[in-house]
């Protein structure tokens, strides 16, 4: 299954796909999911993991309303979209910040989760400024 | 069952509870699922929803990452908790705008929630930015 | 708000409003949130809480999911609605039972409200399977 | 990313990897995004889309909380997988026969991606039901 294509079939998208968007969809569906893993990873772990549980937890509900709201085409909501992804950066700069700090797999792969996501939406962002420009 | 009492017990709250943070929790939640109820009923209604059910759904998960991040006082996410609330403030403002325009019961309850929802967000908002300053 | 008013006014319910579904859903919406906060107040507990992190996640997920189907009255799902019902009364009686062992004010809490939204759930459910037996 | 190495690297899975239920993890996940994907694009189409919307919507929360479910490994709740996974099924299985009855690139994908999500979750309830016969 391809979230690229069911992006670019939805009947409102057709010759105006967003390719960068589409990438930060699918990604922060990802660390949605990578995320609420490495919460629970890091409540098995024996050392205090609090903070860490904490910020997995957030930045799970974040990149999950973001997914959601990306994927959304029809009708207009792009300035919301744009607040969105901004969050949706600032979770997962702070998740991938304390995930850093712990040496175990789980982790190292949730924070280079946040990395990717945190990257694709910060372009996804930039093609929407470029568009709203470009109307202009 | 009372929302106010779920966050003031709990054990890393304490005598820092925060009544208008409080507020905004549970106003959030209820905005959740009225949000979700105005969008399913938007669709059976006879003209062209298709607007209103789209900002529904996108302030319903907006509404339910900021409850569930705002109800997590376990270690410390300040920063991502202002902007989440600011993301909310956003998404129920843009809600409120789109069901005002629709005559019928459910689109006025769910503008009214909408507005009350991102007051509390707001004045939860400058509660965090009183105490960040208390802190210098 | 009154989640009853919200289902009640819903363009597709008028005359066949369920109090008992209502009630419902009502309750399975507090009981993700109440299990979403003891979740975390249990992660800065000082012993070891992760069974009851666990299934107190588990049961916020479903919960919610719970709700937000026994919410929408457009169309007919009547019978997965009954599904998820039967599978919200299971995930309450396993976070009753885990948080009913831990003597904390938000366990507590957890376990009593699990319990009535159990109880809650199997009233609807009562309720929708009397309805298809007067439909025949 | 991989989220069979996200289940595998688990510091409680280790040894006692579930292929298929990583497999089902996977695809409800995809569920939940393409059936929420789908129900925006029925939206926005010309015919009376609105038993599509909710069979959509609704199986895009039972694919959600049955994979943030089946994810967690910390701690026991194979009972409540279980039953989740039991709904899951349910819900795919009624996507499906909504989404094949009509003819778009969405509702076919939607259809085949809830097909799928049904079949591995199948096997994967099956293997879970092995494991319980072997553990006697």
């Amino acid at each position: 299954m391809s979230i690229q294509k069911m992006i670019s079939e939805h009947p409102q998208v057709g010759g105006d796909f967003n390719e960068s968007l589409a990438q930060a969809v699918k990604h922060a569906m990802y660390c949605a999911a990578i995320c609420n893993s490495c919460a629970d990873a890091c409540s098995a772990e024996e050392m205090d993991m609090r903070q860490c549980i904490r910020t997995c937890l957030d930045c799970s509900d974040v990149c999950e309303a973001t997914y959601r709201v990306a994927t959304r085409r029809t009708g207009e909501n792009r300035q919301l979209l744009r607040t969105v992804l901004a969050t949706c950066i600032h979770a997962c700069e702070i998740c991938e910040a304390e995930c850093a700090r712990h040496d175990n797999p789980h982790c190292r792969r949730c924070a280079r989760m946040c990395r990717e996501c945190a990257e694709d939406c910060r372009t996804a962002l930039e093609t929407l400024n470029d568009e709203v420009h470009a109307d202009h």
